[in-house]
């Protein structure tokens, strides 16, 4: 069913929707007699339905044509939908094990129809901040962007796929502009819609409003964000992008996608790592000193790393055949050229995600949006103390970035940047 | 007139279609009665007529659905007429002076009515292997590059005009797949189409496809073409897409454009000086030593970058306040800040211009298009000895072009080559 036209759901049209939709109605069993419906969207961007019979369930997520941020409402296309859709079923495609389910997509509604992430499934970010461990997490989300990142890009694209997909997502150009704006542009300038731990952090908001250096490199990583259509990345990796339990890690939330640099991917979800860390010493408290959990902290934004590095390398050796049009074999045909090309590839790699990284550890702390981890710090000069730990940290990564050769520097780094 | 399907020219055809189509007929002065046609295209890519009455004259150009090379015909979309046809028009707009007027597109036809650049214009190929030397070429071509490459780039657009107009040339990618087999990975491999110099060039050639260092570079430049959407590029631009007379300089055959790295265009041309450069002495006769023509072009290489990185600045400067999404004026905001990041931003311009351009080098010895320069000199021992001059200067630039802080640098290491 659908109308053609965007009409904002409420629970009644909803189950008339359902009822004449049988991709969604088929998941419920085809009997909507024990029908339970919740919203669980924060309603500032999106509609939210969870729906349930005794047979089934799914979501319902519907786009709204504004995103609303600290009472600002800005207006936001709806065809981000469309572009999340399509990534999801790529990503689904690509990698099924951590991509929940479409079952449906209305393009005229900005409506997908997927799978329900039943309980004890949570957002990863309110399980890092309660301080639970995943042991799967590494492997799991080194593998979402093994797979995605690798089998979108030129290494297993023909320059003819790749150019007809890097096309189609240049219309998502809306959520491509908010990123520019939220991740390198307002935190390193005077905005409205900056905030931070006031007074604690204004000297250090100033700071990094007048450093030349860190703007020199904010540039050139935006310039990478903006022109370099490497893969289908995801755009908003972050640790709430993702649902977990001990044993399933499901990446949901792909609005931002769009063809650019693998390391915003990889950045965005290290960084967001590094600021779990950070905020742990404002969780610790007598029973519980957090030191075990940022150990495991470290070990899992070190894994996830060298997880991917292996991971998306051997995609790339069993290629070997039948790769896209980056490296053909017959050029790159012997060991010793395949070994350097890769390290090369791999360390710029590194360096991309480290920087875009460091852009978006600073950007949740003096910029508009903050991260839960640290905004659940009640003490404000608690919470300052670790927020400006984090921030220098991120200041020094995305200067220095191009020092580290392996990501056991960095955790070392943290390690001494903390002590 | 348009029949809404595509038909090959003949003259008889051709004189229907100018009769019904204002914009073409008007440029004749709405008379045929002493129209005279001349097909001077080769046949092999493209019709191309000269159409002349006593009121005035034009060229009609039409793209063929394949191309010829040594005899075998790849087939390829007629469709690039639409992508010249609109880099025209664009160009065209940003700077008039240097480009031929459009007056009429017909894409079905895939047919363009445009200027005829009358004699005494000459492609500048032609003209460099005469030994003409033309006073202002550095400052015509240097401003095309220079308000092209500026206009069209995120200096002066926003993200939403850069993002639209990259989805529109992603459409051209059956020209950018051509570029990337001649250029980038033919002659780093065994082709049927590769050709050089034999048997003198046998051991240069075999050199090239073994050398691991030279196709880590290349690599490198081949990733930054086809990923790296920095602005609307003319995509050949070598010397044999310019006409020139003593003080006219026509920039032709845009069929190749589409959004890419900056530094591909600006290579080419360079590199296309140098490749004169080194034929040079192959054209030397008892008449003629060339050497203050050598000279000349060397001037004229150094010119055309130098010209180019005043021109490019002076636009980014006029741009102050009214800048493209790349670097905002409230972030960019102390003039020592605006010099550093003038001075990275052009500092890796040339770098990628080298690299670009010694690539482009590279592939007219020993791959399958070849530039007249050489192939004019009778005497294959003589072009040998010039072409491996070249090739090995090549070669070096490619892998040594960070280096290289200025022109001048490069210039002097041209000489000492030679020398």
């Amino acid at each position: 069913m659908s109308s053609g036209e965007f009409k904002p759901l409420d629970e009644k049209f909803l189950v008339e929707y359902i009822k004449a939709t049988p991709s969604l109605y088929q998941v419920l069993g085809n009997n909507l007699h024990d029908l339970q419906i919740k919203e669980v969207g924060d309603g500032n961007l999106n509609f939210v339905f969870i729906v349930q019979t005794s047979s089934g369930s799914l979501v319902i997520k519907q786009a709204l044509p504004y995103i609303r941020c600290i009472g600002e409402s800005w207006p936001m296309t709806k065809e981000r939908a469309y572009f999340e859709a399509s990534a999801l079923e790529e990503q689904g495609r690509l990698c099924p094990n951590h991509v929940p389910e479409v079952y449906h997509f209305d393009r005229s509604m900005s409506l997908i129809g997927m799978r329900y992430l039943e309980p004890p499934h949570i957002i990863l970010r309110k399980g890092l901040i309660a301080g639970i461990e995943y042991p799967f997490l590494a492997e799991h989300i080194s593998e979402f962007m093994a797979k995605t990142l690798f089998s979108t890009s030129l290494l297993s694209l023909t320059t003819t796929e790749h150019k007809s997909a890097v096309a189609k997502y240049c219309g998502n150009v809306e959520m491509c502009r908010l990123t520019e704006q939220v991740v390198f542009s307002d935190p390193y300038k005077v905005s409205q819609y900056n905030h931070w731990t006031s007074p604690y952090l204004d000297k250090d908001a100033d700071a990094v409003r007048e450093d030349n250096f860190l703007k020199l490199e904010v540039a050139e990583l935006k310039s990478k964000f903006c022109e370099r259509a490497q893969a289908l990345i995801h755009g908003d990796l972050h640790t709430g992008s993702v649902m977990v339990t001990h044993d399933s890690t499901q990446v949901i939330d792909p609005e931002f996608a769009f063809y650019g640099p693998m390391g915003f991917d990889i950045g965005a979800f290290l960084a967001n790592l590094i600021l779990a860390y950070f905020s742990q010493d404002g969780h610790a408290d007598d029973r519980n000193d957090r030191k075990t959990y940022k150990e495991w902290i470290l070990k899992t934004t070190a894994d996830t790393w060298s997880l991917f590095d292996k991971k998306f390398t051997a995609l790339w050796d069993g290629h070997k055949n039948r790769s896209g049009d980056a490296y053909l074999p017959e050029i790159y045909n012997n060991a010793e050229l395949q070994r350097i090309i890769k390290h090369k590839f791999m360390q710029e790699l590194l360096h991309d995600s480290l920087g875009f990284g460091a852009a978006k550890m600073i950007r949740r702390i003096v910029g508009v949006a903050h991260v839960e981890d640290f905004e659940s710090i009640n003490d404000a000069a608690r919470r300052a103390d670790c927020e400006r730990l984090a921030l220098n940290f991120a200041k020094m990564l995305l200067k220095e970035r191009r020092r580290f050769q392996t990501i056991t520097e960095v955790v070392l780094a943290i390690q001494k940047s903390h002590s």
